[in-house]
C-alpha cells in the first residue's frame, strides 16, 4: 500500500488501473480512522480490486467555533488501518493541494441541507459536497463507500449524484457499535470515561424509539418525545436536536408510514454526537 | 453520424470509444447552430478522435421573462449542420432526461457571477454550471469547446474546472462574425432588417474601443466612454451594460495594465445581443 499526498498521483494510478480493467473503489474518510472506517474499507475490498482511502480534514465543512483544528489526525495510525483493511491507496492531500485561495465554484443542494445538522450548520453540506466532487472528479471510481452514521451526508450525496449524473455508485454502510451500543466516532475519543457512559443514552433513546414502532406507534410527535424523556433521565446529555423525517426526501413528517429516518444530536459535555436508524415503516 | 437522446445511450458510446483508445471532445450547444458552433466542431474534430456534440436548451439558465419558450430549435437542421462539421454523435435530451422535478443539487460561482451578464441574470450562471457539470459527468471528454463570445460563460467554466477538479480540458475558440462584423448569434434571427444594420453598432464602438486601446489609452473610464457615446449615435441600440474587467477575476479595474476583458450587452429594440473582445494589455 502506498500514500500520494497530490492529486497528480493519485489521478495517475488509477487511471492506470482503470486501463488495466480493474475495478476501484473509492472510502472517502477526515482519517482517524476507527472501526467504522474499516468496515467501509473491508466492504470496498470485497467488492473491488482496487481500494483508494482518501484522508483530508476538509475545512470548508467546519463552521466557525468547531473542531476544524482539533480534530484528530494521525495519518500513520490511519496507513496501519488503511493497509490491515485491504486498501490499496492512500490519497491525504495537504489543504493547499485540494483548495485556491480564490476558490469559486461549490456544489450544493437546497432543502436536504436544511433540517437536522444542516440547521445550525449552515455551509457544512455545500463544504460535504464540494468536496465530494472534487474527489469523485479526481478518483474516477465506480463505487464509494459511506457510513449510514452520518445519514444525512449519505442522503444529500446519493441525491447529489443523481442531479449531477456522476458515474459512481453510492454505497451505504450500517453503523458499526462499540459492544456497548455507542456509534463509532471518531469524536468519541473528546469524553472523559463519565461522559463515555453518558453518551450511551443515545442508542438507549432509539432503541427506545424502536421498540415503540415495533409496537405500532406512527405519531413522530409521542416518537419524538420518547426519546426526549429518555435522553433528559441523562444529566450530562444536551439535546441538540430529536428528528423523524421521511428517509428520501428528508421531510419532517406527522405519521410514519414509509421508510423514515430517525435522527438525533447530542452534546455529550462539549462534544456533539450523532446517532440514527431507519426503520421501514 | 447519429443523434442519441438518453444519458444512458451517449455514455455508453462515449465509454466504448474511450475503451477503444479515442481521444473525444465534447461541444455543448443550445442548438440553433451557426457558423460559430462550425467553427468549434471543425476544430474539436482537428484536434480529436471523436466528437459529441450535445444540444440541449438548458431551462434552468434562463429566468423569468426571458425567451426559453421562443429560443430557436431546428434538431433537423442542426443535424446537418453537426454532420457536415465532423461531429460523430449528437446527444439532445429532452428536459425531463435532465432533470427530475425534485432536483435538488446545483454547481455556483460565487463573485465571478456577479458583474456582467450575472448582474440582472442572478440564476444564469447556476444554471449554465450546473448543466455543464451534468454534460461532463455524463460525457467524460478530454476537451470540451465553447465560443469566446459568451466569455463570461468561458471564464466561469475554466474556474469551475479547476476548483472542482474536473479532468477535461477547456478550449476557448475565436468569435466568429458576419462580413459586417456582427458577432454570430443564435439570437441574430430575433432581429429585423432594420435592427439587423442597428446591431453593427457593437462591433463597430468596441473597435473604436480597441483603437484607443492600441494608441495607449489605459483609463477604463475614459475607454469605457468611448464606446458609450459610439453606441448613443444608435437610436435603436439600448446599454444593457459596458464593462472593462480583468479577464481571469473579471473584476471591476480602473486601469488596464493587464489581460483585460471588453464586454458589452446591448438591446437592440427587444433582442440582447453581447459582444467582446480581450486586450493583453
Amino acid at each position: 500500500m502506498n500514500t500520494v499526498k497530490t492529486i497528480k498521483e493519485v489521478r495517475h494510478q488509477v487511471k492506470v488501473w482503470k486501463k488495466e480493467g480493474y475495478s476501484v473503489a473509492l472510502v472517502p474518510t477526515m482519517g482517524s480512522l476507527h472501526s467504522g472506517h474499516e468496515s467501509l474499507i473491508n466492504r470496498a475490498a470485497k467488492e473491488n480490486e482496487k481500494v483508494v482511502v482518501s484522508i483530508f480534514v476538509n475545512p470548508i465543512q467546519f463552521g466557525k467555533g468547531e473542531d476544524l483544528d482539533s480534530y484528530p489526525r494521525d495519518l500513520h495510525k490511519d496507513e496501519i488501518v488503511c493497509d490491515s483493511a485491504g486498501a490499496d491507496l492512500i490519497f491525504a492531500p495537504k489543504a493547499d493541494e485540494m483548495y485556491y485561495k480564490d476558490i469559486e465554484a461549490s456544489v450544493s443542494v437546497k432543502e436536504l441541507a436544511t433540517g437536522l445538522c444542516g440547521a445550525k450548520r449552515p455551509n457544512h453540506f455545500a463544504g460535504v459536497c464540494t468536496v465530494v466532487s472534487k474527489l469523485f472528479n479526481i478518483i474516477p471510481a465506480d463505487k464509494a463507500y459511506f457510513g449510514e452514521k452520518d445519514a444525512q451526508q449519505l442522503a444529500i450525496i446519493k441525491r447529489m449524484v443523481r442531479d449531477l449524473n456522476f458515474d459512481i455508485e453510492i454505497i451505504g454502510c450500517p453503523i458499526v457499535r462499540e459492544k456497548d451500543g455507542l456509534a463509532k466516532s471518531s469524536r468519541n475519543m473528546y469524553l472523559s470515561s463519565k461522559e463515555r457512559e453518558a453518551a450511551l443514552i443515545l442508542n438507549k433513546s432509539l432503541t427506545k424509539c424502536r421498540d415503540a414502532l415495533s409496537n405500532g406507534e406512527k405519531s413522530t410527535k409521542l416518537l419524538k418525545k420518547i426519546i426526549k424523556s429518555e435522553i433528559e433521565k441523562e444529566v450530562l446529555a444536551r439535546i441538540d436536536y430529536i428528528e423523524i423525517v421521511d428517509a428520501f426526501s428528508l421531510d419532517v413528517i406527522d405519521i410514519a408510514c414509509k421508510p423514515i429516518l430517525v435522527a438525533i444530536a447530542i452534546y455529550i459535555g462539549k462534544t456533539r454526537l450523532i446517532d440514527n436508524f431507519i426503520y421501514e415503516a
